[in-house]
C-alpha cells in the first residue's frame, strides 16, 4: 500500500541521508541506518561492485568515496509503498560524474537497504530517444559517406589499423549483451566468436533444448522479445534472435575465431592477443580483455579406470548433441544435474533400450510451472508486465536485496514449491533418486549462485524417472570400466554402448589459465559463489559474486557472463566502467 | 482539456448511440448526428473501408448492416478531451464476430465524425501476451517434434504438398507487414520476392537513399525499431531490418522467385499461379492472390523521338543505382518530383559536369525540417511519444479524419510550412522552378494521396538548385533526341551524355494486366485517388482510396501497398478480412 505520510517519510529520510552526503559526513550519514543495513553498489559510488554490511560497512564505504563520488540529488521516481515495518522506495540520485537509479527499504524508520546503481556518465549519455541520431546530414555533400560505407570501413580497419579498445573473447549472450552496450556508448570493441555464426553456441546444442527460464526473463537490452515471443525460446530460435540482433546492434563480430593467447604489457598497459580468424593468423592489441565465454570453464572431462578398453562411446556431455544414434543402445549417464536430465530424456525419446542415470549427491528438483508461480510471478511474468514492473523495474527490485538476506528470502518460496511439488519428489526418492533444496533450504537460485550446479528444472525427465522408464543408481559413483560395461563403486555392473559424463565443467578462470596463463589465472581466482560456505562456495563471506562484472587482481581484465538475466543486467556495469576508463575519467575502485 | 462532464458527454451519446443500434433501429442512431456527418469503417461493419458522409448515407449504412453486424459495448477507453465546440473521444466495441477500437468527434454535442475499426475476430484472437504459446509441450515425449523440425516441414510443404491459402506477390515492406499478420493470426501465406534477399528492394537503391520519413512514421507491426534507431533509416540498414524481420516473423518467403502469370477458377474460387522459383517452374493454387508490388505500377517507360540514335545513356529512374560512372559528364534528368531530385543531387555528388532537370508541371517542395515540425510533430515525434501517444494511438487519430475534412485541415499546415520555407521557395521560383502547394493548397500528402507524385521532401537537392548548381528548364518537355543532346519543345538544345527518365510509374492494376489479363485489371480499375476531381484524381467523390486494402470487382484479388506507415496499419484490416475468409466467417461486403 502507498499513501502520502509513507512518501513523506521516505523522501525525509533521503534528504537527511542527502544533507549528510553533501556536509561530507559519513558518521552523520550512517546514523539515518538501523544496527542491521545493507548499502548494495553498483559502479556509482565505488566503482565496484560492493554490499556494505552494519554501520561499520556503510560509515567506511562512505569515508571512503564520498570526497570524489559526491552523491546528491536524490529524488523518488514513484511513491514509496508500506508493508509492515518496512517502507520500499525507488529513487535517482547522481554523482560527480554519472546518475544512477537506486532502491530503498526502511525498517521501522531506519535504513535497512540501499541499492546505488550507475545508470549513466555524464556528458556520455547514450543518443536515445529524443537524443537518438538523425540518420542523415540534410543538404548534398561531395565527401558524402554512406552508412553502408560507413560501417564498411569500420569492419576492415577493425584489428588491422585500428585497435579495439575492449576484446570481448567469446558472441554467445554474455559479450553480444556487452558489445550492445559498448556499441550504444561508443566505445571501440571487438567480439571474437569460434562458431562460425552468432547463435551458433545455443543451435549447436541438443536438439529439444529450449530456454529454461521465460521469456519476461530473458530480454536482451534495446530490443526486447515481442509480445507474441513464446514463453520458452527453443535453442535454434534463440540462435536466431541473437544473430539478427548482433547484425541489428552492429556489434562488430569475427566469427569462425579464436584467442590463441594474451599476454599483458604492463607498462603500456596494453593486451597483445593472438588471434586466428577463418585460419588467419592475426594480433590485436586491446586496452582491455573481457573473457565472455559463458558461466563456466571447459569440460570437465573424467576418464575412470578402463576408460581407455571401453568398447562404446563416451564423451562429455558439452558434446551430445542427439540420442538419435543410440536407439536400442544402453546408456549410462554420470550425474544428475540439468544436462543429465535433459540427455536422458533425449535418450528415452531417441528409444535408447536402457537408461541408468547415476547420481553422487543430491539434485534440487523444481518443476517448471511451481519455479514459474511461485518463484518469477512477481517479477518477471505477464502479471508484473500488467502491473507496470519493466524489465528495468524487475531487475532493480531483484538486485535490491542483499545476498545476506537473500537465502532468508528464498527459504519460504521453497517451502511453498515443496508443497506444491510433493508428489513428485516422493516418487523421485522412491525410485532412489536423492532430491534436496540445498544445505539450508534455500533452493534452486542460491544453489545456482554459489556453485551455478546441483539442480535441475523439471520440463519432463522427472516423470520419466519417477516412473522408472529412466534408471538411477543414487551414492555411488564409477569405479571402472570394463570393455562392455561400467563397475561402480557399490561393486555392482551395468551394461552399456554408450557413457555420458554429465560431470559440469571446470571454474571459469581455466579459461585464463589456457589463454594467458596459469599465474594470472591463479591470481585473479575462482569466480560465482559469494563465500556461503556451503559445499562448493567455500567462506569468508564476501558478500557479492566473486570476480563477476568488476575490477579483478589484475588490471584490464574482465569477467562477464551469467544466464540472460545475469547478463542483461550486469553488462550496463561492465560497459560503463569501460566506458569510463576509456574516456579517462577517474575510477576509484573501492 | 479534459473534464467530468466532458467524458460524460461522450459517454452519454455512445449509450444513445449503443440504445439505438441495439433496438436495430437506424433512423434513431441516425438522429443523434448533426446534418454535416461522417462514419468510416474500417471492416467493423462494412467488411470493407468505407466512409459514410451524412445522416442518408449514415442511416442507409445501418439499415444495410446492423442486422448481421450487431455493433454494442461501446465504451471509452480514455477521458473525453474538449477543444472549442468538438469533444473527442476514443472508444472500444464490439460486433457479432469481433471486437474493435473507434474514435469520436462530437459536434456542439451531435455525432460529427466516427470512426470504427476492427481490430480482431472472436475466437480467433492473436497469441499475444498472457496468451502467448508457451513454445514448448513440457514432458518427455517419443513423438517430438522441435520448433525447427517443424519450420522446416513447413518451409519443405508449402507451395508443394501443401498450398498457402494467400499468395502474396511482393516481399518488400507491404508483403511483409501482411505476412506478419497472417502469421500471427494462423493463416497460411506464401511472399514471392524476384530479389535474393529480404530488403533488397531497399538495398538496390541509389546509394545515398535514407527514408525520407521519421521513425516513428515507420514502424513495422510486432517489433517497433528500438528508442537509439536514427530519425532517417538509411536503406541498407532499412533491407538488413526486414531481412531480420523476416526471419524473426517466421514469414514464409521465397526469394529469387517471380510470379510469371495468374488465372481464376471461378467454380474453385482458386488461383493457379505460375511461379519460378531459383529457375525452377512450380504452380500453386492458392485461394487469394495479393498484389504487394509497392506503391506504382512497372515504370512508366517513355522513348521520345531520337531515341533510337541518342549516343549517349538512357534509362528510366528506376534503374538508377549510382551517378559515380558519370563523373565529368552532361546529365538530364527528366521530371522534378522526388526520384527526379534524389538523382539530380547524386549526379551532383559524383560531381558531374553539367546537370539539367526538366519540370513539366509544378512540385509541391517541402523542406524535411518544416514537415517534422509542422505536420509529423503532434502524431508521429518523440515528443508525440512522450505525450503517451503510441504508433496505434497516432494511426487510429490519423484515420479519423474523413477525406472530405483532410484537405481542409492541410491548408493551413501548408500554409506554415510556407511561412517557414519561404525563401527557399522564392530562390527555386527565381531559378524557373516552378513550385506549388497543390491545386488547393493542401500540400504534400494530399498529392500523394491523390496520385503518388508531385512533389519532393526536400533532404538537400533544392539548395542545388536554389543555388544554380543543377540547372532547371521549366514548363518545356523533350521533343527530339540528336545523337548528342535533347531538343526541347521550346526549340531550346542541351548536349547530353546521359538522359534519366524519372518520369514515374504506370498505374498499380498495370501488375494485373500483366500477370492476370488486361480484361481484369480493367474490370478492377485504377488505385489510389479518392475521386477528389483534381489533376490524376477524377471525380466522382470516392471518399476512399481506390482499390486498396478492401474487396475489388474481382473476388479474392486484393491489392496491399502504401508507405511504412500505410502498410502497417493497413495489414491489419487485409489480414482480418483474409482470416474471416479463411476461418468461413460471413462477410456481407457493404
Amino acid at each position: 500500500m502507498t499513501d502520502d505520510a509513507t512518501t513523506e517519510l521516505a523522501q525525509g529520510w533521503l534528504a537527511r541521508l542527502e544533507a549528510a552526503l553533501l556536509a561530507g559526513d559519513a558518521a552523520a550519514a550512517t546514523a539515518l541506518f538501523g544496527a542491521e543495513c545493507y548499502w548494495r553498489d553498483f559502479v556509482a559510488l565505488t566503482w565496484n561492485i560492493r554490499t556494505m554490511e552494519g554501520r561499520d560497512g556503510v560509515k567506511a564505504m562512505l569515508a571512503a568515496t564520498l570526497a570524489h563520488a559526491q552523491p546528491r540529488g536524490f529524488a523518488l521516481t514513484a511513491p514509496a509503498t508500506r508493508s509492515g515495518d518496512i517502507v520500499e522506495a525507488f529513487f535517482r540520485f547522481e554523482t560527480a560524474t554519472g546518475r544512477g537509479t537506486g532502491h530503498l527499504r526502511l525498517r521501522n524508520g531506519e535504513g535497512y537497504t540501499i541499492l546505488t546503481t550507475l545508470q549513466e556518465l555524464k556528458g556520455h549519455e547514450e543518443k536515445t530517444g529524443f537524443t537518438r541520431e538523425k540518420g542523415i546530414v540534410h543538404g548534398a555533400r561531395r565527401d558524402r559517406r554512406t552508412w553502408t560505407e560507413l560501417r564498411r570501413e569500420e569492419q576492415q580497419e577493425l584489428g588491422r589499423s585500428k585497435q579495439p579498445y575492449v576484446l570481448i573473447i567469446g558472441g554467445g549472450q554474455g559479450g553480444i549483451a556487452l558489445g550492445a552496450r559498448l556499441r550504444q556508448l561508443g566505445v571501440p570493441f571487438l567480439i571474437i566468436e569460434k562458431n562460425p555464426r552468432a547463435g551458433d553456441s545455443w543451435r549447436n546444442r541438443y536438439r529439444s533444448l529450449v530456454l529454461h527460464d521465460p521469456v519476461w526473463y530473458d530480454h536482451l537490452p534495446y530490443i526486447p522479445f515481442p509480445a507474441h515471443w513464446p514463453v520458452f525460446t527453443p535453442k535454434d530460435k534463440m540462435g536466431d534472435w541473437l544473430e539478427a540482433y548482433v547484425n541489428l546492434m552492429e556489434l562488430n563480430y569475427w566469427t569462425s575465431s579464436e584467442v590463441i593467447s594474451a599476454s599483458f604489457d604492463d607498462k603500456r598497459k596494453e593486451w597483445t592477443v593472438e588471434v586466428t580468424r577463418n585460419g588467419e593468423k592475426l594480433v590485436l592489441a586491446p586496452k582491455h580483455l573481457v573473457f565472455a565465454t559463458g558461466s563456466y570453464g571447459p569440460p570437465r572431462e573424467v576418464t575412470p579406470p578402463g576408460s581407455d578398453i571401453f568398447t562404446g562411446v563416451q564423451y562429455h556431455s558439452a558434446r551430445h548433441v542427439s540420442g538419435e544414434s543410440f536407439r536400442g543402445k544402453r546408456c549410462i549417464v554420470v550425474g544428475a544435474n540439468s544436462s543429465a536430465h535433459d540427455i536422458c530424456a533425449d535418450f528415452w525419446e531417441c528409444e535408447a533400450a536402457e537408461i541408468t542415470m547415476i547420481q553422487r549427491t543430491p539434485t534440487t528438483v523444481v518443476r517448471s510451472e511451481s519455479l514459474m508461480d511461485v518463484a518469477f510471478a512477481s517479477l518477471y511474468s505477464e502479471e508484473a508486465v500488467a502491473k507496470g514492473i519493466d524489465t528495468d523495474t524487475a531487475d532493480l527490485i531483484f538486485a535490491s536485496v542483499p545476498f545476506r538476506l537473500m537465502a532468508d528470502l528464498q527459504r519460504p518460496v521453497y517451502a511453498e514449491i515443496a508443497a506444491r511439488d510433493a508428489s513428485l519428489i516422493r516418487r523421485l526418492n522412491a525410485r532412489g533418486f536423492m532430491t534436496d533444496y540445498g544445505p539450508d533450504d534455500s533452493g534452486l537460485m542460491m544453489k545456482a549462485l554459489r556453485t551455478g550446479s546441483g539442480y535441475y528444472l523439471d520440463v519432463g525427465c522427472s516423470e520419466l524417472i519417477a516412473s522408472g522408464m529412466i534408471g538411477v543408481r543414487s551414492g555411488v559413483e564409477i569405479s571402472r570400466l570394463t570393455p562392455t560395461s561400467a563397475i561402480l563403486t557399490d561393486g555392482s555392473e551395468i551394461s552399456a554402448d554408450v557413457i555420458v559424463y554429465a560431470t559440469g565443467y571446470l571454474p571459469m578462470n581455466e579459461w585464463v589459465a589456457r589463454i594467458v596463463s596459469r599465474e594470472v589465472a591463479d591470481l585473479v581466482g575462482r569466480n560465482w559463489g559469494y563465500g556461503s560456505d556451503t559445499r562448493g562456495d567455500p567462506g569468508p563471506w564476501e558478500g557479492e559474486l566473486r570476480n563477476m562484472w568488476k575490477p579483478l587482481r589484475h588490471e584490464n581484465l574482465w569477467f562477464h557472463g551469467g544466464n540472460l538475466h545475469l547478463s542483461r543486467f550486469n553488462s550496463k556495469f561492465v560497459a560503463l566502467q569501460l566506458k569510463a576508463r576509456f574516456e579517462g575519467i577517474k575510477t576509484p575502485v573501492f
